[in-house]
């Protein structure tokens, strides 16, 4: 072993390796084009319990969970087992027609438990953005086999996050999101943002409410009920900047939905599995009872890639039933479709959060976290503190126009990075700093996050007043 | 510890759980939906080395390697443990933007020194469709940042497949994949199938080169080049049918792609990691550099699900100097993408296949393969056999008209379900018989598959001579 100074050397020189390797041969999501090439990345090298730490051995709070991901928390000796154990016992086998796994039976029939209703059929893809895709297309091929191929339209909503395959980015609408890609403008439709923030305000949540509908109902009116297959929203717009609807807003989507015989697909990748307290939130926060919930991130608490589409049984019925004689294959599904390693991870997941409570801990916790969180908003560069349990978002602003302006972006950054300099990592998004902590956060956790974010507030606070924010 | 008989009735008990949770609550890629429900599942419950094992415990040689994936062999002890090692380090932390992995940041490099020429930059995914979805994408990007967002057609092949997002499966051409799901058709077109089997072609391969380039570059003119972003090919078509162009084809269209300003896209998510001997089979064995390359299933031996595009710095150096200064974002990619315990899983899987010399092996092997396999055609159901190293098919007829008929698949079932009696496993696709075995297997592995699928094929011979077939 070597002496810690040489350590630190070695760490040094790997740590510039690393970075100039990232530098030349990768290219990341959501990378920074003008910047590609520097060797700027910082990379996570190592992470146990809440905490992560850099190439250069920084220790982090990290109160945004890898990114809704990390729920039970960093090196989780429990669900490294699960994973090591299914490998060396059957890694993989194609999951493709007849040919089934114990894990992906196993946790099928556990999901088709946990989900609320009749939505007890799973099917499994790589992560979210395959599971949204797939759930649009089953929606497709549910009409199409009760002979309505032209009802293939999908409502979407401005703001929404739904992933990144061609169909995926398609649904998204963050204009942030849209760059030179190319998308699908034929069949998808974006509804008004359904956000409504009671701090901010200037109309009654009702008022909101029925201005959406109103806006929904019109827009179904001037696609034509007959041409839409399904509307997808997730319960709280997530990546969009922790938007919650006005109260009512679900139930009421779901009402229209019903009356124009449209599916509704829930995306809960990030407020399934524990993040609002429940395994599910759709029904028990949200009142309703959609025909798919898809679900990923939280599902294997980030330790595996895997995403599911969970399908009602009426639907299911309806495929089975409609399908065509010479020709009845579901042509949907992916290689890596209820991997062993990573249901095998997933049922050790769902096992350990049902045995440690993790849910209650979370129903106690999150109401804490948000209202430590809102003491921030007496700040003036606070323009809001919004969220739900643990998902959460600080949006800032310099006092003159709300929104991601250049300033409010430039003031969010500077938050951020005065976090990041204390030691938690609360990556901004635009003009907020979006947090969901790792679910086993304890108040002390929440207490540290709070505080730093405090501190930083008033530090950019203070470049701001003293002009040093440009 | 039970007693034997014991271990049998619980093992029985566990049995039919598995297939009646299976049947309740799993919905299976390309799933009969007429036996949809049916507890007539196949449960691979363990595996070991080239061997699987059902629920019943019954012994298989794995002669399909899972599915085009498990190349090192099932429960290899140092991938485990480099999964494990990773999962314990870093399992996972968001890969958007500026952060970086260890293995992540590891693996690219690798890639790009593995990878032909310029084709230095990984953009990981989750599985081989969304890396075909990226790859379209990233063409896309490419041509809007010149300016010319028109330039965005896609050419495919009829009896490609690409995978199941909704892009990737317009981007499929076999017909019987072909049902009621929607389907891209603005953009996507399909080009002539491009099999050449000298067996029982009744043309030269000359002849028939000349009439598939003829028949692309009239497709190319029809649909304008100015409109055309990529040309997406297998080198050898894999789920196919194992199709096998003539001499020179690759090369030829190359040309053609490079005379009109067309990227070309290698789908090598079978053919790369040493199924036909090589890392990359582009430029070894067929003589072209692609503008991308695609992998997925043996990059991590079917372990971990990961995907990856491989692009040349031509490509990213136009994006990155063509990207819009207002919004520099590359907004494509996913939670998963470089998932740490992925990459690490990638990294000692190249590194085994480096140290114990697999493509070597499988450049010895894979020939001797195919020849002992060639000498079942003189059977007269056996209409030819053809393949490249390690990949291989058998089609079957019975002696009456080729191709995918009732009658001809049926024979092929038969001679499956035979194989599968005496420990084989050899899934049929349509009237194919179509294999891929770990590439650890060795001559005995090999001999006795040829011998198992020799005896099946006289078995269902002599059924088809008794009448006895339908």
């Amino acid at each position: 072993m070597n002496a810690p100074e040489n350590q630190n050397i070695s760490d040094t020189r790997e740590h510039h390796q690393l970075r100039a390797a990232d530098a030349a041969n990768l290219l990341h999501p959501w990378a920074d084009l003008s910047a590609l090439g520097d060797e700027s990345a910082m990379v996570i090298k190592s992470a146990k319990g809440v905490h992560v730490y850099d190439s250069n051995g920084k220790q982090y709070l990290d109160a945004i969970g890898g990114m809704w991901c990390i729920t039970l928390g960093y090196g989780n000796e429990e669900l490294i087992e699960a994973m090591a154990q299914q490998a060396r016992e059957m890694v993989y086998y194609t999951p493709f027609g007849d040919m089934s796994s114990s894990p992906a039976a196993r946790l099928a029939k556990k999901l088709a438990e946990l989900a609320p209703g009749d939505l007890n059929r799973a099917h499994f893809t790589t992560c979210g953005s395959t599971a949204i895709d797939s759930a649009v297309r089953t929606a497709h091929y549910y009409f199409a086999a009760q002979g309505r191929p032209e009802k293939r339209h999908v409502l979407s909503r401005r703001n929404a996050y739904h992933g990144s395959t061609y169909l995926a980015a398609s649904l998204c609408g963050k204009l942030a999101d849209r760059t030179l890609f190319h998308y699908e403008a034929d069949f998808v439709h974006h509804l008004a943002s359904p956000e409504y923030d009671p701090d901010i305000a200037t109309e009654s949540a009702d008022e909101r409410l029925s201005a959406l509908l109103e806006d929904m109902e019109s827009e179904i009116n001037r696609i034509g009920a007959e041409n839409i297959a399904c509307f997808v929203a997730e319960p709280i717009l997530a990546s969009g900047g922790v938007l919650v609807p006005p109260e009512g807003y679900h139930k009421a989507t779901l009402d229209l939905c019903h009356k124009y015989d449209i599916l509704y697909i829930s995306d809960e990748v990030v407020t399934a599995f524990g993040r609002l307290g429940h395994f599910f939130a759709s029904e028990v926060h949200f009142d309703i009872l959609p025909d798919m919930i898809v679900a990923a991130k939280g599902i294997s608490s980030g330790y595996q890639p895997l995403g599911v589409v969970m399908i009602s049984d009426r639907i299911i019925d309806s495929i089975k039933a409609n399908a065509p004689e010479d020709n009845p294959v579901f042509s949907n599904g992916y290689t890596y479709s209820g991997h062993p390693v990573a249901c095998a991870t997933a049922i050790a997941n769902i096992n350990i959060m049902e045995r440690d409570n993790i849910c209650a801990h979370v129903q106690e916790l999150g109401p804490y976290f948000l209202s430590e969180l809102r003491k921030l908003s007496s700040s003036p560069i606070v323009y809001t503190v919004r969220g739900h349990h643990l998902m959460a978002c600080v949006e800032c602003w310099t006092g003159e126009e709300a929104g991601p302006t250049e300033r409010n972006i430039a003031l969010a950054q500077r938050v951020d990075q005065y976090c990041e300099e204390a030691g938690v990592l609360v990556r901004p998004y635009e003009n907020l700093c979006i947090m969901s902590p790792p679910l086993i956060v304890d108040r002390d956790d929440v207490d540290r996050i709070v505080t730093v974010m405090g501190d930083a507030i008033k530090r950019a606070q203070r470049d701001l007043d003293m002009g040093e924010l440009d």
